[in-house]
């Protein structure tokens, strides 16, 4: 039996692939960061991810998964017993229910099961319940269901009701269009290891001046993820000297395609993805996908879990499974960062071949065909 | 005029120079970090850093800098108003000191001036004058000085109070002798930018049963930092999967040369570089120098800052200077990590010429003779 060459096609939501340029610029020689030389590297590295975030306000680099930028966010904004706002419809949604539940907010959950999504109406009636509510913690997508969300609409929402809105932007942001200061966002959290294409390791967060007052007012205690330092000095811990090159170095390939390209692809992507699927007569999770990823039922007397470690283990080939009580239900192929049309067709063929395998009959391209056809009619 | 080929010399407490071959490591591609595959390369690296922390305990990597591990430390050992002891000789005794009272503790800090030490019998008589103390934080060595501080003293003192000890060995580790089982460290937390030899955006925590007990009855909020997640799952949030790689091969390194063989090779790099500074009619800053780096106070009429820049700026010959009050009063040069005897003359020559140029007469060649006379002692 012939033993083929073994690559890996990572079609995660995070982490995602890197382009090759990026992983070098992390090898480059390690400078002081206490130095005009660095302050310059990371000065850069600030702009372009403001020109992602689409913002003017300040934004700070952090050495921490996305999750600490969450921390970053609701210590910042919320002291004890104050009133909170949380949509939730998934694990991440869950995340900031914890993390307010944590500092001691009282919150309110505005929660709805895997694959919906809560509208700006429903905000709204939240809200008029939850009046005194003083900040909103919403998500742009979520990503244990690939649902997207309306940002721009829960904006007008919160303003309307004087609150702060804090939007998890983690695995949203470079694929969904997201306009921090168009759409008035109070603060804006993403991560490295999604559409920025970098390793993990690095957040960011952007604070407007709104957000900015109310850190100076809240009594939570925190150190590393206080806002208030980073906005005396963009480096007051050591920073991740390397991931910052590798940030420098995507954010100018981001900015040389421009954003509104780049969310023009995922879109693209996400709906050829979507196709794909029909052709195998597979159904969608969510009932409101985005471009990031998109979720799958798993069929039924197919065990969801194989279908991610055969495709894995054997083939080279990472999708995500489902999180939580999603787990063996569903699995998530991403077409988020560096992804392109033929990396979505090997999802698809490799998918194809692990269905086969485990009983359930496709024929081999038909997903490969659906993906094409939209493609072509795109113009790709 | 000729102009010569410009190279870059790290020799600060940190960052300090990474190995290719720990710098490639991160260069590999990014691997999804809910996989077997990843967990056999992240418990490899927690093994091999459990080597280095002489631990059996538990070790968690964090992605954060080393103050995100000081944070861990404190949030998941004081409650609000308990009391806590800070040993505070510098501006990181300072900042155990800052994260206990923005944790709320009853703070009582023992404190010397910048260049001096606290003794284990000064714990000692300060423990009982403050009995009720519950935890002590103290620093192995105190990076802007250069001090180093009788850990295993402070260990059996704390434990004769029946006080947990935290220590922060970010800059120590590596270079000074540790032993955290065999001292009875409860907490050790460390830094990857110093003794390990990787980028910065990695730090480490090992907790004992005894801390971890505490942890639970602990009421300080936390979340990114709340050692009880990581007790369940090495890698509750996202961890940075490339620095993970690098951690992994860097702590191979370490372990096949041994631990004391580095330990030894530190010391012997320290002396040699205060016979360097002697050589030089310089001054030693620190009453207790240790192994990390050497503080040396900038000679009458010499503008200390300008040592700095000119050797960096010029000569691509990185020191550091002093820090907070210590401006311009003091510079330091690092033999941390990757670090050759002919780094440090390279240091030396650097120094001298320009030391020359602002005015302080020193001969061509005595730093390096002084350097290398001990070097060729040692038979190095």
């Amino acid at each position: 039996m012939a033993r083929l060459v073994r690559k890996e096609y990572l079609l995660a939501p995070g982490p995602t692939p890197v382009p090759n340029g990026v992983s070098l610029e992390g090898a480059r020689e390690t400078i002081h960061h206490r130095t005009p030389q660095f302050k310059k590297i990371m000065d850069e590295a600030i702009e372009g991810t403001k020109y992602v975030f689409q913002t003017a306000n300040d934004l700070f680099l952090i050495a921490s998964s996305g999750t600490g930028a969450m921390e970053m966010a609701v210590a910042n904004l919320v002291s004890p017993g104050e009133k909170a706002v949380v949509i939730s419809v998934g694990k991440f949604g869950e995340r900031w229910e914890k993390l307010c539940k944590v500092f001691g907010a009282d919150v309110a959950v505005i929660r709805k099961e895997y694959g919906d999504f809560v509208s700006a109406e429903e905000l709204e009636d939240f809200l008029n319940k939850n009046s005194s509510a003083s900040v909103v913690f919403a998500t742009l997508s979520e990503t244990s269901t690939g649902t997207v969300m309306n940002v721009e609409g829960f904006s007008s929402v919160a303003k309307k009701h004087d609150a702060l809105l804090a939007v998890d932007c983690i695995s949203g942001l470079v694929a969904e269009p997201m306009k921090a200061d168009e759409w008035g966002l109070d603060v804006v959290v993403a991560g490295s290891q999604k559409g920025f294409m970098l390793p993990p390791g690095l957040a960011y967060a952007s604070f407007n001046e709104r957000a900015l007052q109310k850190a100076e007012e809240v009594t939570s205690p925190r150190f590393y993820f206080d806002v208030r330092a980073y906005a005396k000095d963009p480096a007051p811990w050591t920073p991740a000297v390397n991931l910052i090159y590798q940030q420098r170095a995507a954010v100018k390939l981001l900015k040389e395609e421009g954003i509104e390209n780049i969310w023009e692809r995922h879109a693209v992507l996400a709906e050829a993805t979507r196709k794909g699927v029909a052709a195998l007569n597979l159904e969608l999770f969510s009932k409101r996908p985005g471009n990031v990823l998109t979720a799958v039922k798993v069929p039924d007397g197919v065990d969801g879990g194989k279908i991610v470690s055969i495709m894995r283990d054997e083939y080279g080939v990472t999708i995500a499974g489902g999180q939580g009580t999603m787990k063996g239900k569903i699995f998530r192929i991403s077409h988020l960062g560096y992804v392109s049309g033929f990396d979505i067709v090997v999802a698809f063929t490799a998918l194809e071949k692990v269905l086969r395998r485990l009983g359930h009959s496709v024929p081999f391209g038909a997903g490969a065909a659906g993906v094409m056809k939209h493609l072509e009619k795109e113009g790709c």
